[in-house]
């Protein structure tokens, strides 16, 4: 396919999208923004559905985003599949608007990996970006803020919507729209997963068929802790235990059937659903239990939440 | 004055200000805002002039930003003059709006002058926000940057307006702009002087008659440069030779007179206009010369390009 044979308007430049925005805004549409990476799967589909609801516009944006990329990342094997991604979108016949921009357009002051080499504008939350996946990669939510303040002044959007699986990026995101006065609303998608319960990812994509078997395992660690939730355990380590149990193990196995590739925990977070600070103890206001697995080199994350909203 | 008395809207809240500016919006006018932190004087009310001959609607915001202030710095004596600024504001009669917000409601994260303790999102500029005023104010324009894209997303103004005199926080703002995005057009008034020259400042309110005489030596060695450059001198240290002799001098004289104060330069700088680096020679792009002199414990700044724009 085309980018001509879809009926979605496409625009690679920020001079053009503006030039149709502006129609827009003239018609009091309620414009909703999906922001994405492409490789586009039912998760961000399910999120442009809910958006459906509430926006009578619908702008996804497809942009791998250098500034949320270490070096030592997978920016350049990152998945792209734009063609196939332009037809999940025209399938789902109420999408407007996919903004394609090209990265010297989006930062004009270049963007080097390397984060003391960068120069230009950046945006940062700070208090809740050097934790859980910000401690593993550091730099990464400056990328993301960055990205998100850039494509929200492009867009414009009234309302944003984000998915669960990303839960720091959704509490970073829904704090820096309110300390930075976006005129913008916020919406969170619950995590969509295969049948297993596997969350959906891009990075799926990366596992073999051996992988994709003990990839699981990070979503059940997490429901071995909600299962000691669900029996009043609220103390961290009565919490946690069953699930680094779990992950031990199935290390262990793993480890045994010499597949060639290792399964290894980066870290499990039981955290304050507002400052993302570690608890000792799940008290009223609930928690954020959140994961990151590498499966070989592939790096999953997930979460469940107890008692709380993003 | 009370507040009821003048013509102009006057907005403390977000909520009440966004409500006319949607009503502005769906009237297709241009919007005009000068962000200020008040004690408005003759270089204020030129940039109101400037925007009154572009924009149908002039929306000025007066906050004292307590960002953009150390701890050692002077946001509790900072001059605050609100009903003489409005009087000044209905004295022009171009003015539509003043946005008059509170500190809690601009950093609801709060905002400790501690830079270590202050938690959410903050905007910078890499690369041009540590050398020049930023290397004696660290966080300066990190706290600039930050509050006029708070500033920016509640007022959605179409043009904006700065003083050349803040001539760092000009280029500042501009790549900022450029960098996030922002549908907004920057323009830059010139400098407003008193007769002997001094630019005008907010902060000129805190010299003594004395110190009013003297304050004017660091224009006079920013002139000491511009003659040699008209003398076709382009070279570092013949252009800054006779602006270090002349403060040299003044700062002698003045500590022979024993009034009680002294007079110190904290820096003069030769800088590429659009890097803000240090310079050996102006070249063609030009230049930007600037500085900042202490009178006592006033810090007054002022600047001349060469050949530039800003």
């Amino acid at each position: 396919m085309t980018l001509s044979d879809t009926q979605i308007q496409i625009f690679e430049e920020i001079f053009s999208f503006r030039n149709w925005r502006r129609k827009i805004g003239s018609e009091n549409k309620l414009v909703g923004f999906i922001p994405t990476m492409g490789c586009l799967h039912e998760g961000h589909l399910s999120l442009i559905k809910q958006a459906n609801q509430y926006c009578q516009i619908i702008v996804i944006s497809i942009f791998v985003n250098p500034a949320q990329f270490a070096p030592s990342e997978d920016l350049d094997k990152y998945p792209r599949t734009l063609s196939d991604d332009l037809d999940k979108l025209s399938s789902l016949k109420c999408v407007d608007a996919v903004f394609l921009p090209k990265v010297e357009e989006i930062y004009p002051a270049g963007i080097p990996l390397e984060i003391k080499e960068q120069q230009g504008t950046f945006v940062e939350v700070k208090g809740k970006s050097h934790q859980m996946e910000g401690k593993t990669r550091p730099g990464f939510f400056r990328g993301v803020a960055t990205v998100c303040t850039k494509l929200f002044n492009i867009i414009q959007p009234d309302n944003v919507f984000f998915g669960q699986k990303d839960v720091q990026q959704c509490v970073i995101i829904r704090n820096m729209i309110r300390d930075l006065h976006f005129p913008i609303e916020m919406h969170v998608g619950d995590t969509v997963r295969e049948k297993d319960g596997l969350a959906m990812s891009s990075r799926n994509k990366y596992l073999t068929p051996e992988m994709r078997k003990v990839a699981i395992t990070l979503y059940q660690s997490l429901i071995e802790t909600k299962k000691a939730f669900e029996n009043n355990i609220r103390d961290r380590k009565n919490l946690l235990d069953p699930a680094f149990e779990l992950i031990e193990r199935v290390t262990k196995e793993n480890e045994a059937q010499k597949l060639g590739f290792s399964i290894k925990l980066d870290y499990l977070s039981l955290t304050d659903p507002d400052t993302l600070e570690e608890i000792d103890r799940i008290k009223e206001k609930g928690a954020i239990l959140s994961g990151a697995l590498y499966v070989g080199s592939t790096r999953l994350i997930d979460n469940i939440l107890f008692n709380c909203k993003l």
